[in-house]
């Protein structure tokens, strides 16, 4: 159910990045795992997403009914990367009554009052909904990093913390999903053009963008580092090549299929006495 | 523009309860201004779906781009009325980026401890977004005075504090969208009867419904009241007819594009300089 012919193995196994993985090494124009083109896609992505609205409403129902289970998204990137685009085009797909969306910016003075993960905590998704993270913890070990906001012996500490603290939000039902979107620098450099270009897309545009894009080795580093030291096994990380914006929806798009696959749930039981109800129903006006 | 052929007027008039309004006289099963049948409706809500989604792209931009403006949908009905249907099908339409939706149930202990109006304060729109209320304020006029959870003497004075309330919101940028949902004691029995025997729909039904629609009348009375007294020029409530659950859809569509085009946003300007940062960005590698 998880496979189809379209895909060699399913997406969550042929993103993974294995043993020696390299950020530089990644082609960021490719479809690893996809069998077909770009109109194939289109095609199939239809039908998945149908399958992942029905899901989800399967998740949301069973939230209802006092189950425990979630599902949490989080989509890490550069600027550019598309991280918006996938909220919009694939979570966009389902139920927005399932829908917990948070997009993290830089702290506020209130969150910065707190440890660095009590503002993903106080977000986390409650049972039966799908919580999509835009940028995340991960920037308290990326751009914390690449502007040195805080010195190595309170950031290096952060990746094992994170491992911790993801597996608490396994234990407590939470399936994560991990995303990191991957576009070139010559990529990134044609989406910033067309921001300023396009007057409908100059509010899509911060000159910090080209501040961070300056530091792009740095923040190589730091993703290679995230990848190296936070994608376990209880949240693996999934890297989705990002230059064809076709691709990274349809892996997204897959990466939740099959993720609210993995929980096996069926429409909750009654908890009342469907018999009895019918009986009760029938026997009112009009 | 906020007219078109198929509706006889914008139906943010036609829906509108004006002097003399009797919702036991309202036509359920109607579908008031629209001219055209369930087909017609379809073909007309694909394109109004588009043009849907780019008003709230222009709210969003503007938003981020530091405007004040923002959207509130608020939805009452009768259990079955298809409040989440209209979530699912019409809010679903757009980017969940720009949506916060908020369902308001039995309120919590600790709202309990807040004036009613708290926990409505606190799910406001921010700038830029689209604010869904699934249920909302009116619920402390309506089943708490059906209910009598309250005495008269506190719930009277919410009509006119409720309008008030809803004067400060406006006045701080927001258009606030009412819609009441109204099916028949014959439609309600056909979607609980729908509920009772199909166990994907189980999770739908609870046997308070049944409690709730035994008092029917005394709904009736307090929606009368409701659509009476807080039925302002500043936030308006649009009675919608809802036994055609394609007729809701489509209403609701109209009346959300209706209210995103009175803002009369063009796409924010650049707060930067274009040229200058065009010339950064080739200035750089690669």
């Amino acid at each position: 159910m998880s496979t189809n012919e379209r895909w060699a193995a399913p997406a969550s196994q042929s993103l993974r990045p294995g043993p020696g993985f390299r950020i530089s090494e990644v082609d960021t124009g490719g479809t690893p795992g996809w069998r077909g083109d770009k109109d194939d896609a289109e095609d199939h992505l239809a039908a998945r997403a149908t399958r992942l609205s029905d899901l989800q409403e399967l998740l949301y129902a069973h939230g209802r009914a006092g189950g425990t289970r979630s599902v949490l998204l989080v989509l890490q990137g550069m600027d550019t990367s598309g991280k918006g685009g996938i909220v919009r085009h694939v979570v966009g797909l389902v139920d927005p009554q399932g829908v917990q969306h948070t997009s993290f910016g830089v702290p506020t003075p209130v969150e910065r009052e707190h440890h660095y993960l009590w503002r993903i905590r106080n977000a986390l998704p409650s049972p039966g909904q799908l919580g999509v993270f835009d940028r995340s913890h991960y920037e308290d070990v990326l751009v914390v990093r690449v502007h040195e906001l805080v010195p190595a012996d309170v950031w290096e500490p952060r990746y094992d913390e994170i491992n911790a603290f993801e597996e608490q939000v396994v234990a407590a039902g939470t399936v994560i999903v991990k995303v990191a979107l991957l576009v070139s620098l010559d990529e990134q450099r044609e989406r910033l053009r067309e921001r300023l270009e396009r007057p409908d897309k100059y509010w899509k545009y911060n000159p910090g963008d080209l501040d961070e894009r300056s530091r792009w080795d740095a923040y190589q580093e730091t993703y290679q580092a995230v990848l190296d030291r936070t994608s376990t096994d209880t949240a693996p990380w999934h890297v989705v090549p990002a230059d064809k914006k076709w691709f990274a929806r349809l892996a997204v798009t897959e990466l939740l299929t099959e993720a609210l696959e993995s929980l096996d749930l069926g429409w909750p039981p009654p908890d009342f006495d469907v018999d009895a109800e019918k009986a009760r129903l029938a026997a009112m006006r009009p």
